[in-house]
């Protein structure tokens, strides 16, 4: 069984594009899947997480206060912005809690999906292009007006149990999906991690695989 | 001061590539970083490391064992060696210990420099083309021979404790300039970690920096 859009053509699924707020590689991804998926004629599906949950299964530390390798990867994540054009500020405290920020987001989905991605990319924005401070739940609804989103209507769903209870499910999902890191790209059931990865999924679109 | 070719042209320092005998990206990495100098006017300083040294230093695990990342790693290991257009086979022990492969490199550096890229090669190839066993002195004896090398000779140095020392020496100095992975390369003092970094270095060749 296969789904057909209007034009009578196989719609292909979406690429699902997992990421935390406070991942630096996750930021710079953020500004070039959906043109990419664009490109092939695909959707995104925007699927924030908590790498804090994810790493108690794997075990990782967050990169930045590894020894020697935090160092290096500070260079590389400037290196990599200016690389891609992009504007790059690493916020005072990283990582930082993206708790708020992910239950906005799938808030959003669901209730007003055509402001969701212009919300990831301001809330993303606000941290890696100016260094801002979305921590918390005030920051987020702030952002969310500047989108067009309903700062009250936001701030009151993010107490919902739901909301918290979807977030929780959604993450589960992820790392039954295999995701380690962030971000990661699912594309037809093939897993891609990390914004040095964008060439692999670019290829796989356009190929189908090798 | 600056040095100069027979031409009367500035020469330009090698580019140092650190590596584990062990690790599938350097694998990777050793068949693409000399032909990739060599389009820039560029040698390529062979230095190889041992990642357990540097791991104790960043706390890090062997990516194979980490769950969920080592499956990852896995399949992007195979897909990214299919991308590249090398064969590839995982070795059964992994990570493996690469002490004689290492030691044998240095040594063969100072007393038959002109065989120093076809030993990595032939001793990489062996490990992850093939899948075969290069953790014993024995076996890089018998590899060194088929690139001309003399295997007596070799299993003999492997044992002297100015060859340990060697590779004691080189490690202190790679942590001391920054290598927390492998591959790692520096290009006129810029550091590049991963084998997915390499349009990163060739963009620096090109440009000198951005």
């Amino acid at each position: 069984m296969t789904e057909t859009d209007e034009s009578g053509e196989d719609a292909k699924p979406p690429i699902d594009f997992y990421f935390d707020f406070s991942s630096p590689y996750g930021y710079l991804a953020a500004h070039k899947i959906g043109e990419m998926a664009g490109l092939y004629g695909r959707e995104v599906d925007w699927k924030p997480v908590l790498l804090g949950v994810i790493f108690k299964a794997t075990g990782a530390q967050p990169l930045l206060d590894i020894p020697i390798k935090g160092d290096y990867a500070r260079r590389d994540m400037d290196r990599t912005a200016r690389m891609m054009g992009l504007p790059f500020v690493l916020p005072e405290v990283m990582p930082f809690p993206s708790v708020p920020a992910a239950r906005a987001v799938y808030w959003t989905k669901d209730r007003h999906p055509d402001k969701a991605v212009a919300l990831v990319k301001a809330l993303y924005d606000e941290a890696f292009a100016r260094g801002g401070d979305i921590r918390g739940a005030e920051a987020v609804a702030r952002i969310a007006g500047t989108v067009g989103l309903d700062a009250g209507e936001l701030t009151a769903a993010l107490g919902d149990p739901a909301v918290k209870e979807r977030l929780k499910t959604e993450i589960e999902a992820a790392m039954q999906a295999g995701v380690c890191g962030s971000p990661f790209f699912v594309v037809d059931g093939e897993p891609f991690w990390g914004a040095d990865r964008l060439d692999h999924v670019e290829r796989w679109l356009a190929t189908g695989g090798w």
